[in-house]
């Protein structure tokens, strides 16, 4: 029955070489089909001369592979699933798996306003405040499942909350030690957050902090910060945070010539230690990927120093750009205000969510801060999801 | 006499306020005059409730300083080589040394093709291998003059050679340590390179490796590496280095859109570690800032995944300019060999200077590797050259 022929001939996989071998056609069943360069397949082959089997990694540099590699002949093995190619003009074959070619295919249609952010970011404002990402610390330490969670929700928001980390020096340490490394600074693997008379750095006197991100004058700027209170006695001294992601979506929004200027131009951010370092960076407010995502926010009132790198006729333009984007993330309709008690700390992705604190007075206001990066973080989350994962 | 006022006038500095105040423009002696905005003038006040005296930390926000500022009155004490500035409508009053004003100055001509590197980069091909940077471990430990040159042959070149470490385990933390931190990552703070039976990465095989940049599926990626060489009686093994902004700039010179190819499209890299990590970058291998310096360049044959983001029309010329890249990179022209004796180490800077090294066989050939940043680095640099200039 001619129905169910073509039925049948549906739920298989089709290749078709086109344009004499520079690239084949991929169809799979009940989805579009793919185009695939003979470079890219080549490049990309699943045997064991091209990537070791154990550790994936490239055994084949491009220049192993003829600059004029065509496909010579393409056949889908519907029993293993795989694509068999052999290549002109050295007779090199190859298989790759089909559905790994769907999970990997780039011939998609461009869309006409390409995303801001990474396709699991989710941005916020200001009714997050009851929906942050929280785990005890014994839970995150005993459970991966609640680890994996807490830790992608500082993937996906940017920020967490932990609770009863223990009461004890360096045990901010500890947190970071659940999925990765400290980022040792000339400030240490963990530095204090006290109240000092004559402090080298204002985080440590008892003023209110504009809500930044730390440390914009390194490159590369540490991508995690975690601050936990091991005691709380003050007036005051809420922190605050709030999602740079957001304002920046807000501020293209609302003017894309701001947001053009801040991605555009590279503002300067400077840091004297009292003699002991001198760091400077020059990076934009509002970092983009080539392809125009948003990647990273700095914003640091402190640590800005006198910005040179902006042309003369585009600087009144810049610092009215540079003020509403400031407004933008001091808004009470962005920002997420909380007072840390003794035990809880909190994360934040340093390229993302800013952080301040309102002013304090009496009482003692004891915190821990410590640096991480994002590359462990991410890593752990990969590694957790393959293990709790039900088998096959 | 005329003359002799008109060359007396020529030895001050002057002001004028331009439109309304919204802007000033300063005349040096002897020097093209200068423009100045109001708002960058007030933001970047010298005195004490603007810039924190100690920390040299910013005081205030933009926030604090009205939207509509303007200059009222502007006068250069030239007694004191400041200007002193009032503004409108607040009547803040500041001053700022006018030789600062001409250190920081930003109303300059743009060069009608932006230089392709910051300034104190300097490029190098195949005849740098007689003039690489050196010290001796010993000499850069107790000479602050001979470690400043050894750094600034690093900021400069992206590459050096320290000649007799301790023929000991760590002793490339030794080194590290004299001018900044080890970045910690799952390969610990510092890691073994020798042959193994079953590698996981290939860096530890007796192949030869082409030369590349480490770790490109990090992010941030380590911004410094070093090779202490502890053992080498293998035959062969020599290690490559090549400068990585040298390749960029004669890929520009041979063709800008090869160069706008791999500049604006964000490359994959993958790297699973034995289950224990799983790392992952989308990055362009090479970056650029927003004004078109290049600041980056990642190269890895053996960690680039499949490449997904690149559009489908573009990807055949992708390959192609990725192929040229690695060609320029391969070259006999570009690349310094040397071969490390023990006691040697070598340290690049990963973001810029690609190492490898051919292969090997025979003998025990030992070395030992860290990651650091250039950050610290950097610091290290400008806080030596203060201390060793002479006094004024």
């Amino acid at each position: 029955m001619k129905l169910g022929a073509d039925s049948r001939s549906d739920r298989q996989t089709r290749v078709e070489i086109l344009e004499q071998g520079r690239h084949i056609s991929l169809s799979w069943p009940d989805r579009p089909s793919s185009r695939f360069h003979a470079i890219w397949l080549r490049d990309n082959g699943h045997d064991s001369k091209t990537r070791d089997p154990g550790s994936w990694q490239k055994l084949v540099t491009l220049h192993d592979i003829p600059a004029q590699t065509r496909v010579e002949s393409a056949t889908v093995n519907e029993e293993s699933g795989q694509l068999e190619l052999t290549f002109y003009p050295d007779q090199w074959s190859t298989c790759i798996d089909t559905n790994w070619l769907w999970e990997h295919r780039y011939d998609v249609d461009e869309p006409k306003e390409p995303a801001l952010f990474r396709s699991n970011v989710a941005t916020w404002s200001a009714n997050f405040a009851g929906a942050l990402p929280s785990v005890s610390f014994a839970h995150a330490k005993s459970d991966p499942q609640a680890l994996l969670q807490w830790l992608s929700g500082i993937d996906h928001y940017g920020i967490a909350i932990m609770e009863d980390i223990p009461i004890r020096s360096e045990s901010v340490l500890e947190v970071v030690g659940l999925f990765g490394f400290p980022r040792q600074t000339n400030q240490g693997t963990w530095f204090e957050i006290k109240v000092e008379s004559n402090p080298i750095n204002l985080a440590t006197s008892a003023l209110g902090l504009q809500a930044h991100t730390d440390n914009p004058y390194r490159d590369p700027v540490p991508t995690l910060q975690l601050f936990g209170c091991l005691q709380n006695e003050a007036d005051g001294g809420e922190s605050i945070v709030v999602d740079g992601f957001k304002a920046a979506e807000v501020l293209r929004q609302e003017s894309p010539d701001y947001f053009h200027l801040l991605t555009n131009h590279s503002a300067q951010f400077d840091f004297h230690g009292g003699g002991q370092s001198h760091l400077r960076s020059s990076k934009p407010m509002i970092e983009c990927s080539p392809e125009g995502q948003v990647v990273g926010v700095r914003f640091n009132n402190r640590s800005s120093d006198a910005f040179t790198g902006i042309p003369f006729d585009t600087m009144q333009a810049y610092y009215e750009a540079y003020r509403r984007f400031g407004e933008l993330l001091s808004s009470e309709e962005l920002q997420v205000v909380f007072k840390l008690r003794p035990g809880q700390l909190f994360i934040t992705d340093n390229t993302r969510v800013l952080h301040g604190r309102k002013a304090f007075s009496g009482g003692t206001r004891w915190m821990q801060g410590a640096y991480a990066d994002k590359d462990a973080l991410r890593s752990k989350i990969k590694v957790l999801s393959r293990e709790l994962s039900p088998p096959e």
